[in-house]
């Protein structure tokens, strides 16, 4: 759906304790409208998760397992957005960065534990949902909302094993026409 | 920063495995202008996080705990929308929930496994960020950012022992002025 394409990088994934975290970031990046997304090559359960969900409720969207995902940031050709709590306010930015990604591929970096200065050096944009502590996830969803402002919402999929047609109350889930 | 209070229920909890799912519920209630959050009893550990987050960072923000859950859906004086992949597209609910949040209490329900029918039954609004599977953390943070329609992002804090200065490039830190 997107003009450029729109790769999220999670940095780095400690295996067990992320192991959740680091699914949700990609199951909310293919949700909201990144193209890919790139995780730590020792977070394996989640991009099998990931892929799994993709095979059923459509696509495309890509899962990237990467043993040098600092490089991957560093060598970047396009626009590069980190997500911390000590960035410029979303909101300040969000124009700018939809006139970005119209443009060129944009990277969106994922932090985890002690993220490294050369990350917040190469990064164009360094943006905070919030100058306050809360969830790499909820950070990611907003900014993606707003980069794409509501668009990836009314994203089509494809290949879908199964489609879930939204209803008042309950749950109804059908196959595709297709 | 709300007309009326908004009170964000965590439905169920399974003590280890969604320790830090529960805890950036939490957060990102916290920190998207939620006023009250409530977790189940057995979340202790999630409560005592989002407190001492709180305590540093300023509120006002309060942080319950409750062996019943499921009754404060059931008797809720005032709106009840439950997060839902099955439910209505949040971009076609929003302008109504926003009306609704203007007149009367909102308690936005984030679910766990399995979630009764009798909560879809009892919510005035079943609402989906997407009708695809991802994270609960990311549905609660596009559904907040909607209905507050942004104004939660500029929100003042009370009583922080500590405030993030946005920067476009690093970290800085400092004690509040009062």
């Amino acid at each position: 759906m997107n003009d450029s394409e729109v790769v999220v990088c999670r940095l780095s994934h400690r295996p067990g304790r992320d192991d959740r975290m680091t699914t949700h970031v990609g199951l909310t990046a293919r949700a909201l409208g990144a193209d890919r997304v790139v995780f730590p090559d020792n977070a394996t359960g989640s991009a099998e998760t990931v892929r799994d969900i993709t095979d059923r409720f459509g696509g495309p969207f890509e899962v990237e397992l990467s043993g040098e995902t600092k490089a991957l940031v560093r060598n970047w050709e396009g626009t590069v957005a980190h997500l911390t709590m000590y960035g410029l306010p979303v909101q300040d930015v969000e124009t700018e960065l939809r006139e970005a990604v119209a443009a060129e591929p944009l990277l969106v970096v994922v932090g985890g534990e002690k993220v490294p200065f050369e990350v917040y050096d190469r990064a164009d944009y360094n943006v905070a949902v919030t100058n306050q502590p809360h969830s790499e996830i909820a950070g990611l969803a907003v900014f993606l909302d707003r980069v794409f402002d509501g668009a990836e919402l009314a994203q089509s999929w494809e290949d879908a094993d199964r489609v879930v047609v939204p209803k008042e109350t309950g749950k109804k889930v059908v196959e595709p026409d297709e």
